[in-house]
């Protein structure tokens, strides 16, 4: 599947032909999860409205919820000022998280906000 | 500024040392931009609560709003699963973006959401 060359040509990608990309839910505006994509990843989402990242460690795609059933449905997909970051507004099945919680930041908080 | 050790071991850097940073506005919930860190620049925002962020064009560190007057206060920041992404919860004065625009994602709508 060839993403589209216009989009193509507004990407910019790290030596591994990367980009990130960030999940944020639709109803509720919690950021997710971030990810990976290439060309062939956004391409796919982009066709599929199913998110659709690359895994580095695997070096594979992996379509959102595949195995878990977490699927992703995605609204919107907005790239950034400088074309290296794809922001995916999605409609999410379950646990965004593989730890089964709701999002990837529900667990570690380094800074809490000040109590007046 | 030392980072604390704890933080420290549950990063995940890339070979140049360095992890993304979401900024997302408390207010509305919007994703504003999305930047790199590295240990240093994590330790001083969280010193600070001033969004600080590492340029590698520039390889130097940045404090948002510094020249522009756009700074961050940060409320919140947050460790993702796999430890390579931290989410900052943030009060933007003005644009976020350097193009004047309130977030990096306002402009370039890849995918519009379907309409019923």
């Amino acid at each position: 599947m060839s993403l589209d060359a216009d989009i193509a040509a507004r990407l910019k990608r790290n030596d591994a032909g990367l980009f990130s990309a960030v999940a944020q839910e639709r109803g509720t505006g919690d950021v997710l999860m971030v990810a990976w994509m290439d060309d062939e990843a956004l391409s796919r989402t982009l066709a599929t409205r199913k998110g659709t990242y690359y895994s580095r460690s695997r070096g594979e795609y992996w379509v959102k919820g595949e195995t878990s059933g977490h699927t992703q449905y995605v609204h919107e997909v907005r790239l950034d000022c400088d074309g290296d970051t794809v922001l995916l507004i999605v409609d999410q099945e379950g646990a965004a998280c593989h730890t089964g919680a709701h999002s990837c930041f529900d667990a570690d908080v380094l800074l809490s906000p000040e109590t007046a």
